[in-house]
């Protein structure tokens, strides 16, 4: 096994259009690209950061770590926290690198773990952690992840360090709460937001929060940075459950279905189940709730869901969240990052990958 | 499924007989004894901590978490702790309960998450984790209590913390350098004792070195604590592949053998190789790489390590790791505490269980 890991981030990597909707318009769009090179620039400190704290003595955990970070993705979390900071009126977002990889890294040892738990095959389109280097490094390095994450979180004063460990905690009630609803739509909305708040909202409130503290913004600031972040990591959360049935699964690398497979009750799930008269109804619920489904029960799911209309509501409430993040930034004085910031909004709930 | 958890440490929970050797004669008896209700109530006040900090908001979470600590188990590391503090002049150990009750949650999140890796079915006496709650909530159970865990260390100053993380980025390596070796005996004793040094003694050494730190004792001191840790960590495990072979499971509360199972090249298992000749060598190295061994194959190893002689040979190396720990505490001044400090080196070498 050689070392996969490309700590850099040219950028390539960074192309306007993987972070904001493609609605935004011909001046906005030369306006945002001015500024993209600052952020291209802060992201690659970032990733630097967290290519710094995850050598170990032992080559191979290094090597699975490194693999876990590598794998590109969106990044969106660092971007959203440089771009939140320059919107606060920072000029250096050095203070909040170490802070920005801690979340990062947060964010992909818990993906290393539902990975474990998913049984998951596939992470943006290469074998998973535990597919590539088998389960028992898989959990321990979703482990070494965290403990670096708060090795790097210890530069910072005690809230922080505590904003880091409550969205943690969150994250891992969110998963025991997935856990405690699969294959049951009975549930219903309720406990669908409460799974996303915890497992995908938290964390981005809470990194979003921290960087307003750091650059010390009063309460009101920061209580709308976390408002920011929660209603866009719904609307994120929202759209990758249209993506995992009406996605391309060549784009998105990894194959559609996850969450029948997996029995994850969606809000389309949810919104397909509400929609169906009685006797379709009555399928999708029994279809939902196979633990084994065949390649025919997932595209009988999907024709129900096609049936029922439910995407294009569903589509519609993702919209609102980006709607309703938008307006936590009003708080904010104009600026160039600011819009950006309002796009990607608009860009978590309309994306394709 | 009831809660199980019990967080009281009654003085019950703590005789002397369980952390110190069973040959220290009367008269040390009676002065050891004498101190055992300071350090019950310093247990109680840890126990307390950390059943505070383990609260979630989903309660399988924290009984699942609870579970995970109430399996009694001999918490030497806490009593450790809170006797190093007192050997160097404390009168309240007030100031390091969060960090006993950090370093407990670690050393319980590391378990959890080797039942998972080691499918244990058992662990003191009962089901284990994720026998008892699933793969799923045991693996996201450990990441709660390491988060827990690092939420208690922000208490202290960065130095603590980043020997918190160091210990676990050192447990970490452990477990990954442990699973490289399984079922080969012949990466030998450095192997073995870059695994213990990293699984068992590092987080000892960082708990009491942390301990001397926060008390404001002298660098040398504090070394000396990490030495005398080390030492100790070290003659533990060493007695820990032995009752693994020699033990009596209904006192250890799982059955014998583990070790021959998950092909863990144990130092037991280590120096028997070594000591045999040519052709049981062969055989038990044969037996020893089976992935799947039977009853049969378990009882002529078992054979295999009696008719070598390694046992005595092995226990003698304990107690000189015993020893050079006692030797770790010369720089201590004299104190009923720091006795019990060297007889509890003395029983992690000579335990039953």
């Amino acid at each position: 096994m050689t070392s996969p890991a490309s700590p850099s981030a040219e950028p390539a990597d960074l192309p306007l259009d993987v972070l904001v909707s493609q609605t935004i318009g011909e001046d906005l769009t030369a306006q945002l690209t001015e500024i993209l090179p600052l952020l291209v620039r802060d992201l690659a400190d970032v990733d630097r950061r967290m290519q710094d704290v995850l050598g170990a003595t032992y080559p191979r955990l290094t090597d699975a770590a490194k693999y876990a970070c590598s794998a590109g993705g969106k990044r969106v979390r660092p971007v959203l926290m440089a771009a939140l900071h320059r919107a606060l009126g920072a000029n250096d977002t050095g203070p909040i690198h170490s802070l920005a990889a801690a979340f990062q890294l947060i964010h992909t040892a818990t993906l290393v773990h539902d990975d474990v738990i998913d049984h998951a095959e596939m992470r943006r389109g290469r074998p998973s952690l535990p597919q590539a280097f088998g389960l028992p490094l898989a959990i321990v390095s979703g482990d070494y992840l965290f403990v670096r994450a708060f090795e790097l979180a210890s530069e910072y004063p005690r809230s922080i360090i505590m904003r880091c460990g409550e969205a943690c905690a969150d994250l891992v009630e969110g998963e025991v709460l997935q856990e405690s609803g699969r294959f049951d739509l009975t549930a219903g909305r309720e406990h669908y937001f409460r799974v996303v708040e915890r497992k995908t909202a938290a964390i981005v409130a809470a990194a979003l929060a921290s960087v307003a503290e750091i650059q010390g913004s009063p309460p009101a600031v920061q209580d709308a940075a976390a408002g920011y972040g929660r209603s866009l990591g719904v609307a994120f959360q929202i759209r990758d459950d249209l993506l995992d049935v009406y996605g391309d699964s060549d784009i998105l690398g990894k194959p559609l279905y996850g969450d029948f497979r997996e029995g994850n009750p969606t809000l389309l799930s949810l919104e397909t189940y509400e929609s169906l008269d009685g006797a379709r109804r009555a399928e999708f619920e029994r279809l939902f709730g196979l633990r084994r489904k065949s390649p025919g029960d997932l595209l009988r799911l999907r024709a129900l869901v096609d049936a029922s209309g439910a995407s294009a509501r569903v589509a519609d409430t993702a919209r609102q969240w980006a709607e309703r993040a938008t307006r936590s930034l009003e708080t904010l004085p104009p600026s160039p990052f600011r819009i950006l910031l309002e796009h990607m909004a608009w860009g978590a709930a309309e994306r394709r990958f």
